[in-house]
This record gives structure tokens, C-alpha cells and sequence, in this order.
């Protein structure tokens, strides 16, 4: 995409309320605007990167089995009251009356209406298990929304509901999701270690939350120095209920968790090797029995004929929340650095000299060239200093930077620049191409 | 993916509300489910469909230099009230108040949000032209929602608005989106013809509807037999201003009315070519002016220095209810037909006897190797009858069916199904693999 055609609105100076670095940064780089308290519209080059982190989202999702549909955001009051949430959830719950007065709300999460529509179509044993997952946007009315797309009200969610005969099944659902989501965030370059945790309004007594390391992050968390290590993809057999087992407790064995479930002889023993921090969660999963399938009035025929109330767990994933954890994990003080895998584009081409005739048609011949590898390029097109076309490159945080000028042109080579590293090399026009392409 | 694994819950019968065929067979196949008047959730056969419907608008979008954004659908009400259109817009707006009391509403359609995005952004003649672009959940608080996804509460739209320095700009705009719409529908298998329309409350004096013809349609409608003529892809190119003119002048030289729109003069010359029909919308597009750009005090600074309001349009496509209108368009007695470029999966592999051995290996051979060729199968490895097999894979209607049964096997064949024509074909596995994958 050319930048002259394109609407990426950046900014010098970010907002005086924003206090978080992911925030000021998001704004900065013209990747959202608030429209209203807490909800951001997403500008085309935020969009970009929200669409695939939910891509490799739904990816990891769909390896480990689970089921992609989508639920509205409208829910009636009527399945929330079968429940007896309704009255319990509080003012974070946003509702609605309809033109008719009739009791609505905007879906803070799901469970109720993935019960409703399961109960109504499975009937046998042979429906079970299943995982069923969406990608949505959710609602949460904060009392006081801070820190850009970290605590928004409107925010994207995936959310998966596994259904299970027992509770031994829904153990083998909960470890699918708990390793999904391990590789999900590894491929987004985050090591986020996986915390016990307290249930809340979900409910049910078995929990995990999935933190991110940031200095800016709402929890404390104390965790031992093995969970320093990069994050690598379990490469696995969800089939394998043991081989699961055996990768989760691998993982849990490693001493990790939040203030409010410190273990005061774990810390002691681990001694000098226990680390603090803060962190940011960006996910959370949940095993809660037949909590919902009970009063819900949910159960299936079993293979001898006997009536059983499916097991369930749900597990939560925060999509549009995740560009600013990676955001605070991956900056410095010219911009973002986007890891590769969810960069908006994966080069930028900056001509230093849209006014003269040879770098224009260097810089073209390279866009066209890069669109046609199927490497997606931004081409900063635009008649304005070299300078200004540094700062916003580096500020929007593609992972490489291709400058063409007229000086290097003489000598036949342009400088391809490593926005991570920071590293620049020269070389011709068709070595750049293959290195990008490659 | 394996029926034995998948959530398609097909039913043998229609509630007796649904009153049109779309509705009915979404129901029947599975494709959806409602969970309050006029919202329904979106199953996985009828979730992927939809997303192949979004993703056609979002490719001839951004080939016509559309920019993709994505605006909340939670909207505050003051910028409704520097439009002035708050109080007019009526009970159809879902309005809502948070928990601070503030006046929200769920977006029935977003001039005025991206009115202020761009006013926030835009500052010379040099940010000009640009048409921005969403795909977001909307709602319209219907008085009563009926016929399932075409008349719908919450629905999903592509909605586009376009800014230009002058009306002559503004009109090269409209006719990207002209012409952007028609190939929309053509790689859907639709004839969509554009006709001539009120503004309603969006506002403007140029506006055109783009209907389906269907026996269903809300709409009454007149046009000369021309517009029988299948669905052609205009090739254009997009920055062409008089050969876009000429591609939209050439469409709209045919008669097309609406009821309201009727004239009888041209009626009366075209005589024995006129046809009547009924026809769902499933587009809209109107240029405004500076309707909402004066109000909103959205201007830039012109090349002369001096001030401009730009002039705006807007151009939505019902991207949910197309799924409707497709299935209108494309069904007989057994059930849906999908055409080929929306279709959940290309192809369905039946077999016909899940307790045979080799059967079972012969299928389960042929599902590896379409996966590995990228070709999307379902794979019906249930243990069930062949006759309910064949009902339920004609009913979800994918373009293809392959059916594997011992008899055939020892003669070293499958049987090859064309859901549109019915046509069936014997042939090896090999062929069949690359009839299927070629």
C-alpha cells in the first residue's frame, strides 16, 4: 500500500491521559482513536495487526480441535436469569431494554448462550465432547476505563466452552486449551506463564490466567527463574489424553502465581531462584463442572441409555487486549517493534527523494516487485524530508526498512534496516528482494 | 473436518415461524440458531459461509482502493447530536444508557463516527480522496424482525464512506463503488440489479439500491429484460475516472425501478421487454454532500490555502442477509446449493459404511489427500444410515459429493455427485482426487 493513498493518522504527541507506554504508542502510530470512554475505534494499521493476532488465535484454537461459530453480542436477559446470574453480575453487566421493554444486555461472555445452544441440538453421548469457540466482541462497562485497549469496555474476545461426559474428559478439554494457548502467544514472540488462579464470576474450581511480564501490568505475580526461558511450540498430539497431561504438569511444575495465591514454603524453598514482577493477563481458563449445565437443564443420553449432565469448562483469550501486551513487550523509544508474525506489513520502503525521477522509479520497481512475491509492503511514497520518513517508520515498527536514495543509487545499492536490531546493510536492489522475499 | 467431530446440528423439520425458504433451510442445515427475536447465532457450517461472504466484499473493497478499518458498534450520542440526527432516527436505534448515565446506542449505520474520526485526522487537500471501509456487527431495533437474517435485529454490514475535495470527486467515488458492488455480487453467482432510489433518512439526492430478484423480495421491482443476462466481472481499472463513468452510465441506461421509483414513459417505450419481478436489497449507496461534513465541521485546507468541507457518501452491503439472498437465489427440494465461491466446504465425502474396513480406509485416504491438496472436505464418518447420509449432504449443499460404498470398490470406483446438476459420475479414487483437486 502506498502511504499517499493510506490513512494512517500518526501523531508527535500522544494524549495527556494515556499513561501506559502500549497506549501512548497506539496512539502515536495512528493504530486506534477513542470514540467514546474506553471504546477505540481501529484505525487501518491497528486493524491490520488485531486481524492477525485473531488469526493465529482461531489457528491454535482449530489445531487443538475446537469448533469456530458466532454468537451474537445481544443477549436476552431471560438466559442469564436461567442461570442466576442476572441479578449477581453487577453494574459491569451494559443493559438494554429493546423498543418492546424487553430486558437485553450486551454479552459480557457466553456461557449461558453456548449452553442454550447446545442443549437444544445434542442429545446423545455421541454429540460429546465437543469444544465450540468464538471470536467476539464483548462489553464490560468499567467503572473507570484506563490504559488505552488494556481495559477498554468494548474489547474482542475469544471465547471457547468445552462440553464433556466427566469430569476425567473435561480435564483432557481444559489441557487442550491450557496448551493452545501456550503456543498461541508463542507465536506472537510472548513467553505469558500460566497462573493458578481464583475462578470469580465464572465460577468452578479449577483455574488458570495466562500472564504476560510488563512493568505496567494491574497484577503482581512471583514466579521461579525457569519461566525466563523462551517460549517454545509444543508440538503435540491433542488426541494424546496421557502425552497432555504429561506437558502440563510439566509446565506446572515451575513455581508461578499472583499475589493473592502465593505459597509462602513453595517461595521459601525455590530461594534465590523466585523472581517478582508485574504482569499483564491475556488469558484465562476455567473448569467448572456441570455449573452451568445443571440449571440450564442441559444433559445427553448416555451409552447406557441413562441421562448425564455434560461437564464443562470455558476459556478466554483477550484478542484486542493482546496488541498491547505485545506492544509493552516489544517497543523502544522511536516506536513499536512488531514481531513478524503480527507486523501490518513486514517492510516499509522508505524514497528518500520523491522528487527525483530515478529513486521514484527504483522505489516503484521494488513495490511492484514485493506486491508480486506476495510480500507486504507499505511504500512511503509521499513528498516529504527523509527525517519525518525515518520517525514515522520507526514509530509504526515494521520489522524492515528498505531506504532508497539517490546517493546510494549511484553506487547501485539501497540500505535495508533490521528495525529489532537496529542493524543496516548495503546491498543491490535484488539482494534486498530476496532477503524479503526469501 | 469429520461430521463425528463437527457441530451440525441439522433438523428433519422448520419451526413454523420461518416463513420464507432462505430461513427454513438455514434452520434445517444447521447454518443457524436464534436466541432472541431477531438475533440468531451463526453455527459452524453457516459461521464459515459467512466468512467467505466478508471476505468477496472485502477483496472487491479493497480492489476498487477502499481502506479497511473498524468502528465500535457501541457509539456515544452527542456526535448523533451534532448531526442532528438523534432525535430523528426513532425506535429502530437501540439506545442505551451506561452506567454513568451517559447516552449511548448500538450503531445502526456510523456517518457520523467516521465523520469525526476523519475530521480528528484529516487536515490538507493532500489526505484527500479516501473511502474508508468496515465489516461490523450493526443494530436496527425492527418492529418486527422476520425471515431470519433478512430482516434481522443485529446483522453484519459493510459499510464504506468515501470524502472528496468536490462533487465531481465525490461522483468518481461513487462509481468505484458502483462497479465494486456488481463484481461483489457476480463472484457470489448473483445478479444484483442497481436501481435508482429514495435517500431516506441517510440523506442525499443520488442514491441506487442494489436488488436481488427473488419471489420472497420485499420489494416490488421493473426492469428490461437486459438485466436477465447473467452476472459479469467488470475488469476496470479503479482510477480511470471517464472509463468508469462510461462502465456505470452503460449499467444504469437499462431500466431498472423500484415501486416508487417507476417511470411510466420509459415503461410504456420499452413495452413487451419489461419485466416485473420481486427482489431483495442487498445494497445501498448514496451520495450526501456535505451533509454531514458542514454540521460535524469536518474541512481541510485546499491547495489554494483555503478552506473545504469535503463531500461525502456512504455504501452498504448486507453481508448477512446476502447469505440469504444467495440461498433464495441457489436451492431445490432437497435443500441449499451453494455456488462454488461461499460454499462451508467444496466437497462431502460420504461413506457409505462406517463398520467396513475398507470402506473406512478408502475414505479415510481420500480426506487425508483432499487436506493435503488444500481442498476443504467434510467427511461424513458416522455410523448412520446411506439414506440419511445422502438427505443431510444435500441438504447443507456443498458442490460436490463423493460417495464411497463396498459394491463400487470392488470395481474399484467411486461415485462422483454434482449437487447443482445432479449429475453422477463412477470413477477411480485417483480421478475423482483430481477432478476435486485440479
Amino acid at each position: 500500500m502506498r502511504l499517499s493513498r493510506h490513512f494512517i493518522p500518526v501523531m508527535k504527541e500522544s494524549p495527556a491521559d494515556a499513561q501506559i507506554i502500549s497506549h501512548k504508542l497506539m496512539l502515536r502510530a495512528g493504530l486506534i482513536r477513542q470514540t467514546a470512554a474506553g471504546i477505540y475505534a481501529w484505525l487501518p494499521l491497528g486493524y491490520r495487526v488485531l486481524r492477525k493476532i485473531e488469526q493465529i488465535v482461531r489457528e491454535e484454537q482449530d489445531r487443538a480441535g475446537a469448533i469456530e461459530l458466532l454468537m451474537p453480542t445481544i443477549q436476552s436477559a431471560d438466559l442469564w436469569r436461567q442461570s442466576g446470574r442476572y441479578d449477581d453480575y453487577g453494574l459491569e453487566m451494559l443493559r438494554i431494554k429493546d423498543r418492546h421493554e424487553r430486558d437485553m444486555l450486551y454479552g459480557p461472555t457466553a456461557e449461558e448462550v453456548i449452553t442454550a445452544i447446545f442443549r437444544d441440538s445434542a442429545k446423545s453421548y455421541r454429540d460429546l465432547p465437543r469444544t465450540l469457540y468464538n471470536i467476539q466482541w464483548k462489553f464490560r462497562d468499567e467503572v473507570r476505563p484506563r490504559f488505552g485497549v488494556m481495559r477498554g469496555r468494548e474489547f474482542l474476545m475469544k471465547d471457547a466452552y468445552s462440553f464433556d461426559m466427566d469430569e476425567a474428559g473435561a480435564r483432557h478439554s481444559y489441557n487442550r486449551m491450557f496448551v493452545a494457548y501456550l503456543n498461541t502467544y508463542a507465536r506472537m514472540g510472548l513467553r505469558a506463564i500460566p497462573m493458578q488462579a481464583d475462578t470469580g464470576p465464572i465460577g468452578g474450581d479449577l483455574s488458570h490466567e495466562f500472564i504476560v511480564l510488563a512493568p505496567t501490568g494491574e497484577s503482581e505475580v512471583f514466579y521461579h527463574s525457569n519461566w525466563e526461558k523462551p517460549a517454545e511450540l509444543s508440538s503435540v498430539d491433542f488426541d494424546d489424553v496421557e502425552g497432555l497431561q504429561a506437558i502440563v504438569s510439566g509446565y506446572t511444575a515451575d513455581y508461578a502465581a499472583t499475589d493473592e495465591k502465593r505459597d509462602e514454603a513453595r517461595e521459601a524453598a525455590i530461594g534465590g531462584d523466585l523472581r517478582q514482577s508485574r504482569g499483564v493477563e491475556v488469558g484465562h481458563i476455567f473448569y467448572f463442572g456441570t455449573k452451568y449445565s445443571a440449571p440450564m437443564g442441559l444433559k445427553v443420553q448416555g451409552p447406557d441409555g441413562g441421562e448425564v449432565v455434560p461437564h464443562m469448562g470455558s476459556y478466554g483469550i483477550g484478542v484486542s487486549r493482546l496488541m498491547g501486551a505485545i506492544i509493552e513487550a516489544s517497543h523502544d523509544d522511536n516506536g513499536i517493534i512488531w514481531p513478524e508474525a503480527v507486523a501490518p506489513y513486514k517492510v516499509g520502503i522508505i524514497n528518500m527523494r520523491a522528487d527525483d525521477a530515478r529513486c521514484t522509479a527504483a522505489a516503484d520497481d521494488l513495490y511492484a516487485r514485493l506486491n508480486a512475491a506476495g510480500v507486504e509492503a507499505l511504500y512511503d511514497d509521499r513528498d516529504e524530508r527523509g527525517g519525518a520518513k525515518f520517525a514515522t517508520m520507526d514509530l509504526i515498527g515494521l520489522p524492515w526498512q528498505v531506504v532508497i536514495g539517490p546517493k546510494g543509487l549511484e553506487r547501485g545499492v539501497v540500505e535495508l534496516k533490521n528495525r529489532k536490531s537496529g542493524e543496516k546493510v548495503e546491498l543491490s536492489i535484488e539482494d534486498a528482494l530476496a532477503r524479503l522475499a526469501g
